[in-house]
């Protein structure tokens, strides 16, 4: 594979852009949501499934995957791709905000990290250079820079070190790669809610090159008003020609109002995890199907949704199996809710291409506005 | 619907037999394996895939149902197909023996069996007018007679006694159930492993009359030789021209051995309840896949298996999902297991239609002997 990773711009509206990552795993149309396959799956999803929702590309954890089944075999084995079944394009993440919020006994250094496995309490190290490493035996085709992602609540001074140890981390993640054609490196971005820190993250990213840009840090516990917040400045620090991609995001309405700030990519648990919880995300907000209300209700969860889930089956069909604990709760709300997601980002997509993104945003507000069910 | 449920035989071999049974919902090709979706779901599947593994008709149970979502309710929401998204045909069994081996309190009499809930303790009567009703309530196809099956060890006077007792309840079964074009009542034969009362309860239940015949009390701890040795002779007692069910039936030789012995339709968990604990089936026998000598083993569980698991994957990735614990797992070899079964089913019948079923079986033996995995 030695064509290059690209990022086309196609349109913009306002802030918010729509275009395509070209990848010799195939395309990738931003604003994209990249559903999560932490452990080698998307929880409850058969991959073929996944592609049927319109996802284009998955995101991998290197942190999960390393400690089982270990990158080594994954690689022996012929890479990630192979083994969970998905040719098209894969993200993976450095394992830095992973170490930090799921290892125990962790160690920080100017090196790198020191942690112990919350599988089997096993030790083991991430650096810049062991992440690189990991990544490129799982054959990710968009690599994600080593980073800290500090706990909060923190202080200015804290974010800044921890900026300024990632910056270093970052060059040391872009010496690592070298040159992989057909494969992408990405900066991260962090500095907090502090404008000059994410500035000043900017300049040391964009001065080191990266084939894109995340914003990390956020979704953390900050709250929606001061994501935003950042999001108001942030993605203007960063080139116009690179795909920026914000990290663990987020609910519908994050989404909305991420793209239009300008992000191109993102990626979240959410719609996995809910869907094995009974919570289902539809364009008129969150359904809580455990609730006995929809016991004896034969309408489906969106009449104007065409998922598996909606065209073949009852709310109470889907609350019986939920409450009887059946597996195919969750496979039908997972679908249901990637498909969800995968159509808004389908909506948002044609409506800057159409130069329309406000009436789609104010529709979008409407609509959840009305509550989860048409009045019959 | 109208329509007659006919029996047709299309071909014999030795005792063997193989033929259609045809319902206003669809032909159901014999000798048939009947998934068990015991409470509106085949676990760990979506219907369609139940479908594509080639099976014909499902079980479905109605102890389970009628305590959750309760068979009024399944029936104001159109009955169990339209509520379970199964179209085809749908055979329900009784109640009687889930309600001796998994209800608590429950209290015997000659009008029916009061019991309490598993699931919340609340009470419950079940009657052969009653499982009638709640049969009739979740729109079964192919209905089943209401009748006790003994926990073992039992002596031969109870066995007895509780046959003649079933036999009393069969005839209420068919009374109260009457005349329902396009559905079917099958009569269940008891008896035990004494040949005497084996025929005494044939006697009884082709008097009566029913569409079909089921051998029951099998299949619950007396063991392989012991079912053999009552299938030498019990499918005999019972009329050539009506379909002949093998209940709660089995292992994938306990399968052969059965339909060797004339037996056309058979049920049973073992290949859903094996593959969500990692268990899985193959021509070659069964292959525990937690088993740490899959851990970097590149082949499918089965080279010659065209089922999604066999076609996708390789041992060290269904290792992987199963010991991270991942609902993939489930999907997978449940879905392999329920293919691997239909697929003996298929070539069951077709050995039977070209008089070579003792070649067939000879093969299946043999090949079962050899070991797990083909040799490299």
């Amino acid at each position: 594979m030695s064509q290059r990773i690209t990022f086309t711009l196609a349109a913009t509206d306002g802030r918010a852009r729509t275009g395509t990552i070209s990848t010799p795993r195939g395309e990738i149309r931003t604003p994209a949501f990249m559903p999560v396959g932490t452990a080698g799956t998307v929880k409850a999803m058969l991959p073929e499934s996944v592609r049927a929702t319109g996802a284009d590309i998955l995101l991998g954890n290197t942190y999960h995957l390393m400690l089982r089944p270990t990158a080594e075999r994954i690689a022996r084995l012929g890479g990630l791709h192979r083994f969970m079944n998905w040719e098209r394009p894969i993200l993976t993440d450095s394992g830095g905000f992973q170490v930090m919020s799921l290892a125990s006994l962790r160690k920080m250094s100017e090196e790198g990290v020191t942690f112990s496995s919350h599988i089997d309490g096993s030790k083991h190290k991430l650096t810049p250079e062991r992440s690189m490493e990991i990544q490129r035996l799982l054959g990710s085709d968009i690599v994600m820079a080593f980073d800290e992602c500090p706990a909060l609540p923190a202080t200015e001074a804290e974010v800044a070190a921890s900026m300024r140890l990632s910056m270093r981390w970052a060059q040391r993640s872009r010496d690592a790669f070298g040159d992989r054609p057909g494969h992408a490196l990405f900066g991260i971005m962090q500095g907090g809610v502090t404008k000059d820190l994410r500035a000043e993250s900017a300049e040391a990213l964009n001065a080191i090159g990266f084939d894109g840009y995340a914003v990390g840090g956020l979704a953390v516990g900050e709250g929606q008003e001061a994501m935003f917040g950042v999001l108001d400045y942030a993605p203007g620090f960063l080139p116009e020609d690179r795909p920026r991609y914000l990290m663990g995001v987020g609910k519908p309405d994050d989404i909305v109002g991420a793209v239009e700030r300008g992000i191109d990519m993102m990626d979240c648990v959410l719609p996995s995890r809910s869907g094995r919880t009974g919570q289902a995300w539809t364009r008129r907000g969150q359904v809580n199907i455990k609730n006995a209300r929809h016991m004896d209700d034969p309408r489906p969860l969106d009449e104007h949704c065409s998922c598996p889930a909606c065209r073949s089956y009852s709310r109470a069909y889907l609350h019986h199996v939920f409450r009887a604990g059946e597996m195919i709760s969750g496979m039908l709300l997972t679908w249901h809710n990637l498909h969800y997601f995968q159509e808004l980002m389908q909506g948002l997509r044609e409506a800057i291409a159409a130069g329309r993104l406000a009436e789609f945003v104010r529709d979008f507000h409407a609509l959840r506005a009305e509550g989860d069910i048409e009045p019959i």
